[in-house]
């Protein structure tokens, strides 16, 4: 039987403790966490067969280690679970920011080849230990950025487990993978989270959110995503953040500039460039499979 | 039998007669445009029962025409057809901006009295005769403006079609509707038109877009919707969007400098209250019914 320890039994590792569970893997899972209420409870849940509030304690003597709490927690969590870590024991994570992580597992671990960063492209607006369900990686995929020294049978055995929630696999380099990220998932967060942000300031002046209808709850749902991981990722994938932010203000003022000065010909065409790339070259939901979750831990 | 005229066989207005005819309404319906070779399609389709390019034509008898075009093409088509109009035809609009389509109808229509101003909050983001459907109403709101001078009766008409669609009516200022959709519904199509036009422009530094998945097209949707008739949103609702574009940018603003300074409250605090206002103020689809299409004509 495989013993995997999960820290953080939130939204994405308790998934995927119940995707694993789902696909009838042989597994113990220890939960590991500040919270004993969260825990019991994922053991009521089924998600988790014990749990320590130890990190050290609840990491000892386990085949895998998954690191499922925000991004900007695993650096501590690192440190403390380094010394507990056996020279056989996998470690994983399921972080949304690639080469924070990375390094921190270059600092603390002593079996760096060990440590197998990943990334799956799922999840919900939910958070919390309610919000984790069998089924949430199926056909979604799940991003390996290993780096030279990793140990391709660390990567074999963490990639089985995803397989067996249904994640399809794919490799990317971590570098490449944070400002490809940065772009496509974190940029668009941060203009739903702003613009929310936005017409609740305008609604204190003069009410208009009440007249807000389901195309604009749909259009903003990402924007109900956990406050403390998006901080996170603001602030451990900062460079490649800020320059995909720096590149769409660029943009947004020539259409600022254009509807300003009645520039119909830029705006038409703006319009159409956006309307031809998103037809042609963003693929939607159904085809090959691939989500862009809108939660990305 | 009640002769309606529909000028601008798209979405829109194909959508507005396949949706009367599916209700049963006793309705001869003459459709009107450019292009003889779309106009034939309606009727293939059984939008139209006959069709005319000539504008004044296809409005001389009607009890009602419908103008389904662009915002922007609106004046025009007024100054052609008023002189055409019978003294009790009444007119209505789908415009999705709605101080600049009644100062047209102001200025052109001898019965200004006549003109009913709405706005179906309904949509999708394909456009054209092939693009109407009968049920694209049922449920969504479909809001008017009268002003002082509208007559009461006229309106009861036009909102008696619009309710045979399915759609349920609300009434609004016209200013204050103008005011709204710039920031509910106008400011989140620019944002997603300049994010994909942002990722293009990045694409063709370094390829990325292949990368996206579903989350993002979805995200993305609205900005495959007509460049024309945004273009002329842009153009015709100009004060109210800059407004909230400005607004808009100066939020952006504060999340920028807050990544830029690793200021890991503000950032904190600024999701939070966007989650916030999104899971406690803005409501979900299938809350009251309503709905804020992609597509507001």
């Amino acid at each position: 039987m495989t013993q995997i320890t999960i820290i953080g039994v939130g939204l994405i590792g308790g998934s995927f403790a119940l995707g694993l569970r789902a696909a009838g893997l042989d597994v113990h899972i220890i939960g590991a966490g500040r919270s004993e209420r969260s825990l019991q409870r994922a053991v009521e849940r089924g998600i988790i067969d014990s749990w320590s509030t130890s990190l050290t304690e609840a990491v000892e003597n386990s085949d895998i280690v998954l690191l499922a709490t925000p991004v900007g927690a695993i650096d501590r969590v690192m440190e403390e679970i380094a010394p507990a870590l056996g020279p056989a024991t996998i470690v994983t994570d399921a972080g949304s920011v690639k080469q924070s992580v990375i390094a921190s597992a270059r600092e603390w671990m002593q079996h760096f080849q060990n440590f197998v960063p990943a990334h799956p492209i799922a999840g919900t607006e939910h958070s919390g230990v309610e919000a984790g369900f069998a089924t949430l990686y199926q056909g979604k995929r799940l991003i390996l950025t290993p780096v030279e020294e990793t140990s391709p049978e660390a990567v074999d055995v963490v990639a089985e487990l995803w397989r067996a929630t249904g994640a399809k696999l794919e490799s990317m380099d971590a570098a490449q993978h944070d400002q490809v990220f940065a772009a496509t998932s974190h940029l668009p967060h941060m203009l739903a989270f702003s613009l929310v942000e936005t017409l609740h300031r305008m609604d204190q002046k003069s009410p208009l959110l009440h007249h807000t209808g389901g195309g604009f709850a749909d259009y903003t749902r990402i924007a109900s995503s956990d406050p403390v991981m998006w901080r996170d990722v603001c602030l451990y994938n900062r460079e490649a953040l800020l320059a995909s932010l720096d590149e769409f203000q660029n943009g947004l003022k020539v259409l600022v500039d254009a509807i300003d000065h009645r520039d119909s010909e830029t705006l038409e065409q703006l319009f159409t460039t956006a309307k031809e790339t998103r037809d042609t070259k963003v693929l939607p939901t159904d085809v090959g499979g691939s989500n862009d979750g809108d939660r990305e831990p």
